[in-house]
């Protein structure tokens, strides 16, 4: 048993008190976990656009203070009642996205849209009380997406947490919490191209390059990346991009550019950009007979997909992906595992690392869109 | 050897000499077949939407005069040289796309899209030598989609032929020609509805019953019947239907009138109508985490699918088929075997018969929406 087991924990966190405001480091006070709920001592943290998205607030019901970070590593502090997956010392992933392991979706093969654990970016509280575990002097601070990571500890619904091999790295495997899992998955579970195939990648970030590296662990024989930064695709070759295109370099609409190139179009899109022009392109661009395209960027609310329908008939395939398929604490662990067996390389992904007193540097090169990866120390 | 090897046949064909009037039974002069092509006796023919639509000839481009018709059953007469796949006896299905058997799409699992043989309505000559081998006194007739089965003898491409069981009656399995294996693949190939689950399918013609009789053999639990014309519901019983729609008795946009009755909506749809407002209905009433759409009916040429691609990114997936996704020669005779082994149920679509000479009055159905299928029998 540890020794803060059911007392409240104080430590640091990075509060974001307005939206687009640097971060600001506190001593906060971290409640005990209830009933399905785990407290767990964030090790690392990294930085994802969505993070930036809702700190921004451009366009959402903004909600502060609050604590974001959902892409993270650490190890189970203490569990709270009916958890019996999970216990002290575990190391695990918190996700976004959670697996209650009973609703229809869960039972399901092909869902991972749990009913009760789905995201939720407009909650700020827990489910189990409708209230937060983070406070300031008693005032409360509000959760993001249910994992709130930039926190020293943070409590997180036993359904959001993916036990991990506790081998494995946790400042490196952190990053599969959400991104680089997203885009793997999006080729590996959604799109899976057959060895020899030829893929198209929309977005050369780091969900699309991880979608990248999917296609060239599954063996595709092209993978034809699309970027409007064409100082994207040197860094690219390291995930296996074999050619680049910049739509800017056309005339003609990018779709046809990559049908001349592969004799009809290529045999598996995956679209990571959440722009729905180029929704469009990835869809139009596979091969007519056996084509799959896979959206996995979120779009704009009022974004509207186009088509015409005899673009399908012509038996082509569209589906979305959320979190590359994988249910959280079924898969995820396999994906570590991938990575143990150097089947997956995911340190190309990492291209800075920061102490946790330095985090707003990450919100910097995030929107700079500098590199990849930031690994955030928590112990410095 | 038959004693018309090799000579030209005398024989009836239905004429159409203009756009929308009615047909003439003639006596035409067939040549003999040339090259990887075949002489066929048809003994049965029907008469599907398709040979209506380009019959009428509103909007696309008229070609008269023109032998039409494409749903049938037949004998082989004679063959032309490098034919090693059919002899004279076999009995064949004529079928309006085709299967070299070399081409990329003939070589994938996944399409039926042959790049020699795809349908091709503007083409009324044979491929061998550009020519037509229907005339009258030496005037050219031309051909439509490779079959022109609305004579008593007609020379097919070997691509286009499927040879069947011989003890299969022609004057039933005719009907897998076309319209009832689109949509009973639609729904077995392309659908694929599990054991229990829910099924829409839009359009309750033949195309439309057809998709349903598919789920009911695949042991779907509720399949929901769309139609405009609530007349078509008590017809639609006898396929399968459990449950009739028509969107005029709702307020509602259908897919919310589905996704209400089945707690979210159904696992599988199939879209028989070609229109592209059931197009979106039948894509949007599908459950997230797992629900597919599947596209058949051929749309208006200037028709835009047009969705949020939210829809999408919820974990469904839009596909389109055509001809049910089965390869002409490779998978038809299979479809028959399934009517030879009770397993798939076609006398309940063939609701008319009519001697050959009366071929117009099955056009009379077909414009008054009037049964299913007319089988016209060759010899009166």
């Amino acid at each position: 048993m540890s020794s803060t087991e059911g007392k409240v924990i104080c430590c640091r966190a990075a509060v974001a008190w307005e939206a687009g405001k640097p971060l600001v480091i506190e001593e906060v006070e971290v409640a005990p976990p209830q009933a399905n709920e785990v407290r767990v001592k964030i090790l690392y943290t990294s930085l994802c656009h969505t993070d930036v998205y809702f700190w921004e607030a451009k366009g959402q019901h903004p909600l502060f203070p609050r604590i974001y970070g959902h892409e993270a590593g650490g190890i189970v502090e203490s569990i709270g009642e009916g958890v019996t997956d999970l216990q002290p010392g575990d190391h695990v992933l918190p996700v976004f996205t959670g697996e209650c392991k009973e609703c229809a979706h869960c039972k399901s093969e092909e869902s991972n849209m749990c009913d009760l654990l789905r995201i939720n970016t407009d909650r700020g509280v827990m489910l189990n009380d409708g209230k937060s575990r983070f406070s300031i002097k008693g005032k409360p601070i509000y959760h993001f997406v249910g994992t709130s990571t930039f926190s020293e500890y943070t409590v997180i619904h036993v359904g959001c947490l993916a036990k991990i091999n506790p081998k494995a790295p946790l400042d490196k495997v952190c990053v599969l919490s959400c991104g680089i899992s997203t885009g793997l998955g999006a080729t590996l579970n959604v799109a899976k191209p057959k060895k020899g195939s030829t893929v198209a990648v929309f977005g050369m970030g780091a969900v699309g390059l991880a979608a990248a590296e999917g296609a060239r662990i599954a063996g595709a024989s092209r993978i034809i990346g699309v970027d409007l930064n064409s100082s994207r695709f040197e860094l690219a070759k390291k995930f296996g991009v074999t050619e680049f295109l910049n739509p800017k370099d056309h005339k003609k609409p990018v779709q046809e550019v990559i049908a001349e190139l592969t004799n009809g179009g290529v045999d598996r899109s995956i679209e990571c950009t959440g722009n729905v022009e180029a929704m469009i392109s990835a869809f139009e661009c596979v091969h007519d007979g056996w084509g799959v395209a896979v959206l996995v960027g979120v779009p704009h609310k009022d974004a509207v997909f186009k088509t015409h329908p005899v673009n399908f008939l012509n038996e082509r395939t569209l589906k979305g992906t959320f979190y590359g398929n994988y249910k959280p604490r079924t898969d995820i662990p396999s994906v570590v595992e991938k990575y143990m067996n150097k089947e997956l390389d995911i340190e190309k992904f990492i291209t800075h690392q920061l102490p946790f007193s330095e985090i707003n540097k990450a919100f910097d090169y995030m929107l700079k869109g500098e590199g990849l990866r930031c690994i955030i120390h928590m112990e410095e």
